[in-house]
């Protein structure tokens, strides 16, 4: 009987309760890197994304975590970041700072609101100054920037590894 | 003065020495894909990739990717591993199999051959009979499955994060 054989449909873990994290998304330039993010989303089994600006969720790259996942859309960042707050949650932006901990070594609050900048412009000073905290994955060579949709995939992964 | 204030050019992780891994992928449906995969190898300061089949990095998905890691091409995964596995590589592969192990809790030996299946068939029969080790990301919901980019470069983290 061989070691490894491929499982196409496993069955996926069950949460004992809905995941307490929610994403709150930059307008971004590409749909494609929203939907990469929806889909990643979707197989974490989180519940919730909030979409600023004109994004539009591409089914095709998203699958069914264009059903799975509740998206929300809004106009600006800033007051989803301050009412969220006010409901307890840590809010968390993913972007090189001046002060950005590494994801290596941050311990996630359970409650959190994780953050992402646009593919350009990351996340700007208005919105940096409405966050707790700030994460970086490090980097060690070129290009020297993750895809946006890459760099919120790992830190969802780091998220539910310490909450799974 | 602001708690957090974007740096757009952040100097690099110095790596005291070459990393020790090496991807290898089996043919993949889509460029978009392998060029995902080289842009994430490149931040993470991986020097090496083993494409099989006909692929082409994309240069503006990869973007200094393309450059800063060595892209070989072979015709197919089997001889690959054998090789690596006589110069001291244990060959990891990244799949939902029978005898998985979650990548969570798995201990990344230094010197590691990382295989990376299709987007559609995954990782075949008669390439995880040549694995030391099969991995695979715990899944929660729809669609059940990661893209391949996404799962390599959660893998890249991970055995960077351990590896640091």
């Amino acid at each position: 009987m061989p070691k490894f054989e491929h499982l196409r449909h496993k069955p996926p873990v069950e949460l004992s309760r809905e995941r307490q994290i929610i994403l709150a998304c930059a307008p971004m330039r590409s749909n494609v890197n929203i939907s990469t993010i929806v889909r990643t989303a979707g197989c974490f089994g989180i519940g919730k994304i909030i979409l600023c600006g004109t994004n539009k969720v591409d089914r095709k790259i998203a699958r069914d975590g264009a059903d799975s996942v509740e998206i929300e859309n809004r106009s600006s960042l800033v007051p989803v970041i301050k009412k969220h707050k006010e409901q307890g949650y840590h809010a968390v932006g993913l972007e090189q700072t001046t002060g950005s901990q590494s994801l290596y070594s941050f311990a996630f609050p359970e409650k959190t609101l994780l953050v992402i900048g646009s593919e350009r412009d990351g996340l700007k000073q208005d919105v940096l100054d409405q966050l707790d905290t700030v994460v970086e994955i490090p980097v060690y060579g070129m290009p020297y920037s993750y895809n946006v949709g890459t760099a919120a995939s790992i830190c969802l992964y780091e998220y539910c590894k310490q909450h799974s």
